[in-house]
């Protein structure tokens, strides 16, 4: 993007903004308000794709009812510390946070606690609800499947999901978050490559012989992005769409993709509450003394650091709360004429 | 291994000969059995390099007092749902088994169990206890780390440990069993296909000079193997290490790695329940409609067999089974002269 292209928006523009979008399109102020919260922090975290970037394209899925505005998960079968919840096709996000809540309270009964949610929609960023969790002191463990996006390994037709996987701990104030997706790079890193004509650090997939490349139009064309380390990552794909369907009673990859447009999507929330644990008081620093040594590492380069996951988005999040936000222009004028 | 330099043992005689040897190095009859049917369970099952090729270590691990042949795992902490156990250095399959089995327990009563294991020792195969809760109907997410034999993303010396990660499912009368360590190779891998002079598939790590090669050998000597997915794996492993030692109250690869043997791992066993769950009748038919579609992929090539984690161990089992295990006569001679 050139900066001619971009837009400065501060903090408290996009979440006014947001908010008065959702309340024109139906929403009840609180929900609005969380709604709003969710997408401008991810924007102030630096994931655009799933802030701001996909905003309109969330109230799209609201004017053409794919998403109930109203709706509220409901639970519908309770075994213990696991519970199955129907997410009625509301808000993917407000599900998720509603979700892990839960899951913490089961979690405070029961020392971890599971929720499994089906029918719900996009959850935008897991990692979302991986803070929600680690800053209140839970270890969080979640994941999603989506549609399929990329083939078995050995496979050139999609049949996997990407299915993030979200693990965070609670560290500091803070927490550390891993947010990661089952393709090596997602779709919409690919077309920003696209677009800027430049290649991906590594091969992200297959094109039409059959080689790999770091050509992102190519893969684009393939329809063939690469699992992370090749075959287990398909592996662990599609195991996350297994549980996710089993433990929700939900849909999977293969039957969501059947559908033209994303929507019900299954998800699980396991969440366990280190306050009760025996070595509680040691946690803090057992954390620190990992992620010390870690730093210690010997870069490849002087100018790499040696980031834990979760650690540059505290850099961006501090930036983006000073400076405000880059967006680009057209995104930004799309979403103002939303309203 | 060229044929001349291998010995086929039927499993009778290999869990016999195994179980000879442990009753002769102090292990008391129950338990050498068990143990016994351990190892011979992961060499019929392919997984060699856990099995049979890594016996003789373990026998001499229980000889310098690494592993204590008579220790039992202990509860320390009780949460609900969660229980921390101290694995006293026990065996690891050993310890492994009690762990998962208390998981299953704690799962019948609170839907979801927890058991985070300190102090033990290496539990070979984690697919192996995959596939023991898989097989009673419950599903499996276990972890273990290591110590350090991986760089941090963008480093140069060994910070991470690989710690594999399981997730298994119940599936007919089998299992779907993910069994995956996060670096892209084992070091057991390379070392084999260094011996044979041939490359890895894929890139493994880096080499010496600091590009990415195909050559096992050059890997082995920058000790700079490849995490799966690059800075994805990496962080996986980290975050997997900093859950092991947090929830467990044991160690973390960063301490395993100031000894000088591999000892007192730290691991999580998490289980739960598919019967207390309100789709239980119909979990079989969503994992079957899952893997058909799955199955149903365009293969790249007509040679090439789409298969779910877990599927060809089923092939070869049944195979060593009927001809005997395929074992380097040296390993073997080994064994024999332990007793």
């Amino acid at each position: 993007m050139e900066n001619t292209n971009t837009i400065t928006i501060t903090v408290s523009q996009m979440e006014n903004e947001f908010t008065r979008i959702l309340l024109k399109h139906g929403f009840h102020e609180t929900k609005a308000r969380v709604l709003a919260s969710v997408f401008t922090g991810n924007s102030v975290d630096g994931i655009l794709s799933h802030g701001v970037n996909r905003f309109a394209r969330f109230i799209t899925y609201v004017q053409n009812d794919l998403i109930h505005s109203d709706a509220e998960p409901v639970l519908v079968h309770s075994a213990g510390a696991v519970e199955q919840w129907n997410g009625q096709l509301g808000p993917g996000p407000l599900n998720a946070i509603k979700c892990t809540e839960r899951a913490m309270e089961l979690a405070r009964n029961s020392g971890i606690g599971c929720v499994a949610l089906s029918n719900t929609n996009h959850w935008m960023r897991g990692g979302t609800y991986g803070w929600q969790a680690a800053k209140e002191g839970f270890v969080f463990i979640g994941w999603t499947n989506t549609i399929s996006l990329m083939p078995a390994w050995g496979a050139t037709d999609t049949k996997l999901g990407n299915n993030p996987l979200v693990i965070a701990v609670p560290y500091g104030d803070e927490a550390i978050v891993l947010d990661m997706a089952m393709s090596q790079y997602s779709y919409g890193k690919m077309e920003t490559k696209a677009l800027e004509h430049s290649a991906l650090g590594f091969a992200g997939g297959y094109n039409l012989s059959g080689e790999l490349t770091t050509d992102p139009t190519e893969i684009l064309s393939s329809k063939r992005p690469l699992p992370v380390g090749y075959w287990k990552g398909a592996g662990l794909a599609l195991l996350l769409d297994i549980l996710s369907a089993i433990l929700s009673g939900g849909l999977s990859t293969h039957k969501l993709s059947e559908k033209p447009d994303e929507t019900g999507v299954s998800q699980v929330y396991i969440v366990i509450d280190t306050h009760r644990l025996n070595n509680f008081p040691s946690i803090q620093s057992t954390i620190s003394g990992i992620i010390d040594d870690y730093k210690r590492s010997v870069p490849v380069d002087q100018q790499t650091t040696i980031r834990y996951p979760g650690e540059r988005i505290l850099e961006i999040r501090a930036s983006a709360i000073r400076d405000g936000v880059q967006v680009n222009r057209r995104v930004w004028e799309e979403i103002v004429n939303l309203g």
